[in-house]
């Protein structure tokens, strides 16, 4: 293989055959391959895109360049749920409960914030004692016992992906959709998984804002997935403002837990109740996503999703009773409340403004590696379309000292705007717009399900 | 300067500040851009382009990077040429002294082959003793003495144009139209230069082989040159055959010698002559072309410019016998001739097959620093549109051994196409096609000047 032979293909336009590409890759892992000549590759790739066949390859070549789970023994369908990341996205924390007490396993593999985007491994950890970092022996020792286990991605999964993705991050080439899919597929198809739900974001706070983009995105996965005998479904959500009400660590688990008692914020409920529904679907129990959405909301309401997640919270060394007293979660000592200005319509609460607010108060990274504090962040009193009357509360920063808490009120007062009394509600994204399926995409119909 | 923001927004087809392309490549040639970041950059300017403000600050920091001659003492207008390359281009070699004969002073530094073609360095290397690696200060003796003067570019100029060039080579982003521009001007302007004439190729053997894309070379660097001062004009001729007879180094130095003998191949001396002509407007003694080509014409015609050949041999140490005798050049021990199979018309000799023809015969490098054999090459005897009758001689190959006789051979049957006998001619490209000033673009018509 030479590689500029290699790049100069992909840049002019054509198609890598699979043993071309695999050539590629595994003169890359072996270094004969330099950094540079894979980060021209990789802009060639943000132009030219890759074909079915090239991204099969590139998704084989990240999986084989790691270790891949071995789950053929567990008892029942294997599925996993991914979201393609956004602004108070704590779904996992009461779906995988969900789930697995709805008879699917969930080995849920997650990550940690990145860009403007909060992490599940972040929140997770902000309940005490919580442990990510199981080894792969004890994460499937709790995945058999409690139906569901949560870390983060080890250095023995995808490690090429790893690779990958840190030159990506700095030669500007993460926004590339092929490069994206096989990044997220290759991961979670090392899950050895029966069925994979993809909640694709999209909207000013997603990381394909547009909705063309985020629809490529959701069809080019599900190919991936299919094409490798996984069924896989993808929701396109809303993510034109942040989900629920809760913005940082500790707070959203306390919206988590809210949301297994049955309450929480309408849109968090109907998005988890909608994703498990997905996954029954997608684990083979059921056929009818209406059918499973119902089973999937009586099972909820039962309250045993609540103990499941307690008691894999105290599988994973956490303090199950925050489910039953979230005020043990870490609490911050300051707090100030962004009041209405005049009396108005909230016409837009920017899910990215306040991705970003989180990071300055020290809920998310600037750097990797740097240590967070769990316990700060937002949490919204009124949404988009709300009508206010002047004074009213529209949001409540959780900080660490008065200083950040002036910051936080800074992020709230540009994450929000208010425009005059009577101003028509502005046109939003529908919390779910369109389902991806293998057989194609359909848009979703209120109360379809 | 954050360099995964500066790809992005190029990537993203922004225009990138002066201040911010400058603090990038800077960060480069301090190594905190690193080569990884280099190779995308470039990459997304493949895609994406540069505009003539981005280009004008490349080539200043370019310039900067290295030493900028100052020929300021020379009495006279210092003019270069420069070719974008081809197959049998030798016209560097009788062009520098009939300029030089004409009144203008030519600093030329000169390249090697490059891919499938040749470099005026290595032609002249194959005249015994000829050095090319003069010091700086030796070269403005011989320059301002015999009124040319020809070496390889030296480490001290533009070092920043040589780091890139060797990246790009291995991450394919070659053949992108502003970075061949910025490499090109930014060497031809370290010469300080009054004049500057570009010859650049056009057809299946040039670099940019299609028209649009050389017209496009063409003004970007024209547009370079002249909003730095430099008057610069170009001519676009042909390379959808090779120039000329001969092809191989010493057989282009014999070449050139019968030029400036008043003889040679009648393409080879028509492009001398309105190089030549140009090169006198460009320096501003001559306004009208027509006017200066039959000053040029007359000036070769008086033997004078073959006498400065040999002295400019002689003060860089080669034998000016030469011009004389040209035996005494380096000769192949072997010749082969192929002759035409059947009656016919010659209806193409492809350039890119007889260069990399002539580095199968050891007369071009494969790679880089490699030595070559200066004897070795082709001779044509027929050429396109030519009817031949069975047996004729159409090529004879210069070898150093029987077997590459036979290499070279096979070279000339794929370069040669023989059409039956009666085909028509195929249309050819014109030597010369158009002319590119700063005002704009002209069609060349046959006998303007």
């Amino acid at each position: 293989v030479i590689p500029a032979r290699v790049i100069e293909r992909k840049r002019s336009g054509g198609t890598l055959g699979r043993d071309e590409l695999e050539a590629f890759f595994a003169a890359y892992l072996r270094d004969e391959v330099q950094e540079h000549q894979m980060a021209a590759f990789l802009m060639a790739v943000y132009f030219q895109g890759l074909d079915a066949g090239e991204l099969d390859a590139l998704v084989d070549v990240m999986l084989r360049s790691g270790d891949v789970l071995d789950l053929a023994s567990l008892p029942g369908a294997r599925v996993d749920k991914h979201s393609t990341g956004g602004v108070g996205d704590k779904v996992s924390l009461p779906l995988a409960p969900l789930a697995a007490e709805l008879g699917v396993f969930v080995p849920m593999l997650s990550g940690r914030g990145l860009g403007h985007t909060g992490g599940t491994l972040d929140k997770l950890e902000a309940i005490p004692g919580f442990r990510t970092d199981l080894t792969l022996s004890e994460f499937l020792g709790v995945l058999a016992d409690v139906g569901c286990a949560m870390i983060g991605q080890t250095a023995e999964i995808a490690p090429l992906d790893r690779r990958l993705y840190a030159l990506r991050d700095v030669t500007a080439t993460v926004p590339s959709i092929p490069l994206i899919s096989a990044s997220i597929m290759s991961k979670k198809l090392a899950e050895d998984l029966t069925g994979l739900v993809l909640d694709v974001k999209v909207g000013e706070g997603a990381f394909i804002p547009d909705e063309s983009g985020a629809l490529d995105l959701a069809r080019t996965m599900v190919g991936i997935g299919a094409r490798r005998g996984v069924t896989t479904r993808a929701l396109l959500t809303a993510m034109d403002r942040p989900l629920g009400c809760a913005i940082g660590n500790a707070l959203e688990v306390a919206e988590s837990i809210e949301c297994l008692k049955g309450g929480g914020p309408a849109d968090l409920r109907a998005l988890v109740l909608e994703l498990a529904a997905e996954m029954l679907v997608a684990g083979g129990s059921e056929t009818d996503p209406g059918v499973a959405r119902a089973r999937a909301q009586s099972t909820l309401d039962s309250g045993r999703p609540l103990e499941r997640f307690a008691r894999l919270i105290e599988a994973q060394g956490g303090d199950p009773s925050i489910t039953e007293k979230p005020r043990r979660l870490p609490a911050a000592p300051v707090t100030a409340t962004l009041r209405a200005a005049h009396a108005g319509t909230v016409t837009a609460v920017q899910p990215t403004v306040l991705g970003y607010g989180l990071i300055e108060l020290g809920g998310g990274r600037k750097r990797l590696g740097e240590r967070i504090d769990p316990a700060v962040g937002f949490v919204l009193h009124a949404w988009v379309g709300r009508v206010v009357a002047t004074g009213e509360p529209l949001a409540t920063v959780y900080a660490a000292n008065p200083e950040q808490a002036e910051s936080g009120l800074a992020s709230l007062g540009a994450a929000f705007v208010l425009g005059e009394p009577g101003e028509r509600r502005p046109g939003m994204r529908p919390l779910i717009s369109h389902r991806i399926l293998e057989t194609g995409v359909t848009a979703w119909e209120t109360g379809q399900s």
